[in-house]
């Protein structure tokens, strides 16, 4: 299967941003895609004072503008993440959509990205975000998918569970920035990949040095393996990435990690649907 | 504290490979170290003919002449691991001294090295050895530390389960390969660092090209925060490296991912003495 990840500039217009969403994912399409995913906050700036301004119901004007696209080109649409709202409360939403444009699945970032790294970077979306309380697997045409948003791919918990139940690819809207994505990012994707001998995809918006949170960008796309198959830097662009999802038998038979774990010595268990062991 | 890592040569004179061991810890400890760790299979070819010919019961020579030298010198030892006798089963087994020679813990290799890379990398430990059964965590007079074997370190529920039962510091004996090493080993360190914001230690055989079994080497230790505090290539040699336990609170203070999980979303457990919950 292939898959376009964009890496676009998130400006101030969530029109503007929706209309380079549609653009981009379009032209990918030329090239014949399976899966297009945009970044975590696609349409509004990431700044806590954004997010409820920015924000909408479900049937929001993003969302059936991401619906009315994946059904247009034919293709499954992570539609990154946007501010949700429902009731009084705000999430970090990341909407999926298939090829007839229904909705295929929908993640509430579950962590939030609160941290405090001593003289340098402070964010604390919950101050303005509630969290989701659902792991979040669905079926694509091409395959079981896991998602999940950013932070939530930190812990190491959600991503076995995702490939536990059968997720052959982890898809993560995410926003590092300048002090945790050259530490963490690359490395985060090719281990998450390496421990549960699937697919990793990370997409992130464009740098924006004079922005008020400067995402790292560095979009990524990792083998069962650990391998890079292709990155980003921080500019606006986009990856065109081709996955042989076929290969992840022959993996998990020559590396046998998550068929001997020992069961019978320790044990993860998870809310939600769906089977739990392979 | 102070740790000293040695990369030692494996030769078939288990006698000779005991005298390696102690010479360079000794010559380690002349400048003032709390903690030593050997190799995987520090005294023993690895290669499964080798391993019962070479094991030796509770109370053998190796571990005897390894007690020893703890109490002589007053470190903490982690000698490295060797096959262990009982009844008619071999364990690859890793022996911890205290500073006063006496036996600190011992792990038994819980997740044997099954591997079968296509046209490269054959290797089936349990062909000869008998896995363990237990998750080991010990109290130095430095810290609490956790402590596995090469193959077990695959895991990350194994590691995960020793940070929450309070370990600073995972210390593993191991011997990646010329497949495997290139691939994965720094990755894992720097990511199972990350994931629970301690230290990791590995230590490996030096490689020898001419072996039946080519290790990786490249000793290593890592913060944290994932930096790699020092590495070696694959000769022969030492690392001497200072490890601030006390660093640990305020980076996991600032990126919050042990005290964030989502325990209502997920939960792992696992066998064995000690608190699960920090």
């Amino acid at each position: 299967m292939r898959a376009a990840l964009i890496q676009m500039p998130v400006v101030h217009d969530k029109k503007a941003n929706l209309q380079y969403a549609c653009r981009a994912i379009t032209q990918a399409a030329e090239h014949g895609i399976d899966l297009a995913v945009l970044p975590e906050m696609f349409c509004c700036p990431y700044a806590g004072k954004y997010f409820r301004a920015y924000g909408e119901p479900l049937g929001g004007m993003a969302q059936t503008t991401m619906a009315d696209l994946a059904a247009k080109l034919g293709i499954t649409l992570v539609a990154g993440s946007l501010p949700e709202l429902e009731g009084d409360r705000v999430y970090n939403t990341s909407f999926v959509y298939g090829p007839d444009g229904a909705q295929l699945a929908r993640h509430r970032k579950i962590h939030l990205f609160d941290i405090d790294v001593k003289g340098d970077q402070r964010f604390f979306e919950s101050e303005t975000l509630t969290a989701g309380d659902a792991i979040t697997t669905f079926d694509a045409p091409f395959g079981r998918v896991g998602l999940c948003i950013c932070f939530d791919f930190r812990f190491e918990e959600l991503a076995r569970l995702m490939a536990l139940r059968g997720a052959q690819l982890l898809v993560v809207p995410a926003a590092f920035n300048m002090t945790t994505g050259p530490a963490h990012w690359e490395l985060l994707f090719r281990q998450r990949a390496v421990d549960n001998q699937l697919f990793t995809l990370g997409v992130a918006p464009a740098r924006d040095p004079q922005g008020e949170y400067v995402s790292y960008g560095n979009t990524i796309a990792v083998s069962p393996w650990g391998d890079v198959l292709a990155r980003l830097g921080g500019q606006a662009g986009g990856l065109l990435v081709d996955l042989d999802l076929d290969t992840i038998p022959s993996i998990r038979e020559q590396l046998p990690i998550l068929s001997a774990r020992r069961t019978d010595l320790y044990h993860i268990s998870g809310g939600g649907q769906g089977p739990l062991e392979p």
